[in-house]
């Protein structure tokens, strides 16, 4: 492994807390490369709700290359990106009565993240776009500027204007903070003016696993509409299936102005993002946003297999769905044999446990990794350990995971208190 | 082609100059789907230097799919990565005696500019980056800001603080640019303050093949030296052998302080792109940037390869050089029959015919398209018809697609004397 | 009075209310040129708090005119400085156990604000200034961006970067506005980051005569205190005497650690402004911070006189007190009378009544000066009819101009209701 | 003068450069509290055009403040600004056939400046002002912005965006400078974009006393026009009769869309400044722009008649020239004496000898208030000696003080050489 602390910059960071070189992969299983075998809980941040390197992705995507199908297409036309197209109309779209633009921006969340913003300014001639306690979006300039953690706006050296924060939902306890947020709008001497737009998490995965009401989310896009802000929801790590539905804000009933979709889009860990837009936003011209590597079209192959295997019919989201109810279970038993040590969080296979501080949770997923299992933090201070594990996990990986898991809290938490003591 | 226009974004562009739907590709041969066939100098605008579906590239990431590696690896250590780094490194870096730490970011060459203007911050504490008229570096926030394309930064809808822009070389005639840099340098009064970069690119593709002299970078790298600013070169588009060499300032005989490398680098067209920096700037905090698709190791897979298959020894290097003075001396050859209707521009395979405006140069285009070639324009005015051919082009395919260019210039622009008389 | 629709810019505000033209003034009595006679209600928006003309002010200045004293002395040493700056320590900062430096500012209260904020930043390094909804604090470009009222920030036509709002003492009815602020502190990810201060009135007299608690003003400044932000009280308008203290905030025994003050600085409504600053603070370099009209020796004339006859026993201030007292009673009888149409705000001579709308609050100014009283109103929607008499007017005279206020309210509240039956 | 170091500020400046308390004024002739006498030769850095205490406005000055007229009337209507606004119209603007209305902004440049740049950017829906290497316009956060000076710049602590420097006429040598603002201004590619407005000083005073050309002038307005920029002259220091002409830029036959004026405009050194706009450009809302001071009553009587007095004939203004011309002979002479070392710069009497370096011009300076004389220095490096005598100074007080100048330059000069060898 020298090389890769002879030459790669510090900036790595995963693989500090998982010090071994992989390999291969097979849905939840990893293998390094001195055959030691893991169970994936990461999910590669979120980008692998199908686990990885799915069979059926992997055939057509042979197919495709073996054939010398367009590989690089820049934003021209060719038959991957059309077949993905109808696919996705018929499949995601239609199905939900969506009726939404396909704006294929550089293949990274942040810079989906990027299309949404100037799309939000231009459409409405303002700048401002109010964004939420805990929410990331991304670390290039824009999309840093409306992400919360100040670990990342400070990287930009800079001061990120054209952005204000309001409290996310439950971030002052009971207290209504649309009702703060709507004060704020009705009064002109607030120092929040008229935004733009307000952007979204409906469960924020980098935030800790926060997650939004369905009271809440109606209300937002209620305000939205009373204070004509446009409404963006940044689907890119909740979304693709993770909340249980295709997107996370289903079970909503609200209809995004704007849309951002990435990491699972592609299905197979291929770099590819796409804004969904209302018609009437399309004001782009051609070319404005541009970027080399929007037309991906290995993974417009392997995304349009993904929406064909799993989301023709209901069957794979109601799978997830019971997933989630096992997960949700399995973490409750482990909160309430820590009674107070820790607490459940999240929704959907996007679930967790928030702990003291980051120093007990960082010690939970090292224990974790020493036992094979992947797994990861989120929060402010890294206090929740995050379960991103494949939507396809089998059950039986499921809990294997979840058992070492468990183990680990136990662990960690008893050495805590016998040094207390 | 109807689902493009029904649901694809009008943010579309080069669709819109090519309206057909491609099937398939190989080196520099394009196959629509009805039976067309196109000869590319287009080149996936500089990502595509290995020609389409390059064999060799191929039958790796085959292999490689086939064998189920890690395909998403976040920023984790994996076989294909730890390759590429040592490949890179005995490759490229050593031969050349560059010492320089390699950072993935995520992989779109505006992220890898994003990376580059945050640690040029970080390291320097301070925020005003140079930048140069026509220079082009991407359309996220933080890389549109250096761009100087209004296009582009109008897109923004915010103003874009911390960067002034500076006349490239040749900007003002005679007039010796870098003299007024460092005029406005010395002067505590200019306005200009202390920068703490300079990004630059050695040929600017985007804004229109203006090339710098060997003097002026050497000078541009004095001017960075004496007045303790960062040199920053973005090669994304002119790098990785199009020039002739595989960075596009090899023969200045400088050291910038950070490269930013994309587009060709993964050789097959996959999204992939690095920072290279000098070591002692390598002042990153884990994860300090991130993104989810730093790790795409099919990427790693091709570009290895072609790091092995093109640059191991110099033939490669030389036959682009050979190709290039082919290019040149044709280009010359139609400027010499059109006197004072076009000038040549460029260098490397990266050379083209600046038109009186865009108007002119766009009707050429359409009537190469209509011939059976893929050309594209670049300039401020899209005024400029630009050869970004392959580099493993075939001599004959090379001709061939200069041929129609000289019968495309030939009509338009007697098409357009005999209006005019 | 064509001459000022013909050439005065429509930017003019006051003049609108009160279509008069006035020729001359005493203490809270204004005569217009026609022989108009009218109660001054207004005090010059809190710059007259010793009345119009103060006839011991007017003799020392005349005085000093007619010396040829300096009248214009940029920030050079002159008599007339020295004697205000020993008596301003004499009087003001030693009984009070302040230890500051002084800094003369440009002679307007912006620029005062202005010179705070880049001091805050200076010493902190830091960026971020946090200010209060609806704060107001001039409107030059760094004092608009931390003014609240969106009137006044659009009108810069530029995003003002650098400032978060938090939400003031009672923003949110019962829910403690100062435990919002500290999670935001606390919490990296809130999106607030570290501000460089806080700036804060300890009564908001544009923003509607909002009053800041005593137990808020104190965790204020143990907020800044743990947080390390720096403190600036601006109280140039509810200084210099109006709260019923020389200082705003002296019952509430902080220390700010910058303080601005202008408005009734100069006591006769001459253009003067300082800014108050901890002595570790003081890091300015020479002409940092500079301005024509530093040195406006006529009010540091007045000022000293003001001090002098004003400030050095405690009778002015109980005096002051003793009015701010009838004033508040009167201002209840007349809620008392109209209970559920207004509501009693603010405290000192700086007291007024809030009604259901701007509409209505106008009806009554302008009821009022057909009475023969000048009186404006404040707050985001000018809901607020405000007392900001002299406090140096005679009681009988300001019984007379409550009385008028008492007959315009009910006449307006009548007309209202007759109306809308 | 212990109590200035005891608590003034640091940031005090002049104060430094003559360390003295100064008592009494009367035109050019300075007092300080030991009996010492002066010249002055810094005229309140360009405020003082008529002198200090000028007897005719001192007079009127007592009669207002004896007759009790309106002191402070924040914008309201008083006798003194309708007499001001009437003489104004007939004596200045009417005369020269100038169509504007008139502003008044808080009493300082810097006001005047941010008021000016607000209109241009509320007119044009556009953000970008150009400026230009060494401009000064004010230390308030939109002043400082687009101001050259990094002194100023980097006091605010903030990233100042919405400006670009252009090289101002002469600053490349025989390079013509607009053309490269012209060709930055026909190129969408050039990173200029378009801008808003223009703010240019027609003699840049702190800058060092360029002196803009008729020729340069005259292309910067047709340039404005034809690229749709508003052009604002910023006649603070140079205007109200010290070029020799009332503005700076009544020869060079232009029509700025915006002029800002303070300085000299109350004549008296009181508090002052104005914008005036053509016609159209007011588009105003009431009160948008506001302040505690821009009713300064004083002003209004003294700078009334200031008009009368000065500018109701030509007379003046031919006494200005001719001083001028005396002023430019004698600085010839030292500089052909001392051929080299010093060069002259400037116009009006706005003239001053520019030496190798700050250190040899302060070093002069200060040689100069030894004997004396008050005298400063300007540009970047401080490295001009600066005449900015009042405009009434006698002749022989004039040829008093260029003595004074001229045995300074040679003591030093002389001492500088001596060292040498």
């Amino acid at each position: 492994m020298g090389i890769f602390k002879d030459i790669e910059s510090n900036v790595r960071g995963y693989c500090r807390s998982f010090p071994v070189v992989f390999k291969e992969a097979r849905n939840a299983r990893l293998l390094d490369d001195n055959g030691g075998e893991y169970i994936d809980f990461l999910g590669g941040a979120g980008t692998l709700n199908y686990g990885h390197n799915n069979p059926r992705f992997k055939q057509a995507l042979l197919d495709y290359i073996d054939s010398d199908g367009m590989t690089h297409g820049l934003d021209m036309h060719t038959e991957a990106k059309r077949d993905f197209l109808e696919t996705f109309q018929q499949v995601i779209l239609k199905p939900r009565g969506m009726n939404y633009k396909v704006q294929f921006t550089g293949p990274t969340g942040t810079n989906a993240v990027e299309a949404a913003l100037k799309l939000a300014r231009k459409n409405s001639g303002r700048q401002t776009i109010v964004s939420f306690t805990n929410g990331f979006h991304g670390v290039t300039q824009g999309a840093a500027a409306v992400t919360a953690n100040g670990y990342y706006k400070d990287a930009i050296g800079m001061p990120l204007p054209g952005v204000q924060f309001m409290p996310y939902d439950g971030y002052l306890g009971d207290f209504n903070t649309l009702a703060y947020f709507e004060k704020a709008l009705q009064d002109s001497s607030s120092g929040l003016g008229h935004p733009a737009a307000v952007i979204v998490e409906c469960i924020q995965g980098e935030g800790g696993l926060n997650v939004a009401s369905a009271d809440w989310m109606r209300g937002l896009q209620a305000l939205c509409r009373r204070y004509d802000m446009l409404l963006i929801v940044d689907d890119i790590q909740a979304g693709c299936g993770r909340s249980g539905t295709f997107f996370s804000f289903e079970e909503f009933d609200i209809q995004p102005d704007i849309v951002t979709l990435s990491k699972s889009l592609s299905g197979y860990g291929l770099p590819m993002a796409v804004v969904l837009l209302k018609p009437e936003l399309d004001t782009w011209k051609p070319g404005e946003h541009n970027g080399t590597f929007r037309g991906n079209n290995h993974a417009f192959v392997t995304s349009r297999e993904a929406l064909l295997t799993y989301w023709s019919d209901d069957r794979f989201s109601h799978s997830v769905q019971q997933k989630a109810q096992l997960l949700k279970h399995r973490l409750l038993q482990i909160q309430a044999r820590h009674a107070g040590a820790c607490h459940h969080k999240g929704r959907g296979i996007m679930q967790g446990l928030e702990f003291a501080n980051g120093k007990v949770a960082s010690a939970i997923t090292r224990a974790c990794f020493e036992r094979g299992l992947v797994i990861e933090t989120s929060g402010s201070d890294d206090q929740v350990v995050k379960v991103l594990a494949p939507l396809t996990i089998e059950e039986e990986t499921l809990e294997a995971g979840i058992a070492i898991l468990a183990a680990a809290v136990e662990q960690v938490l008893n050495e805590r208190m016998a040094k207390a003591s």
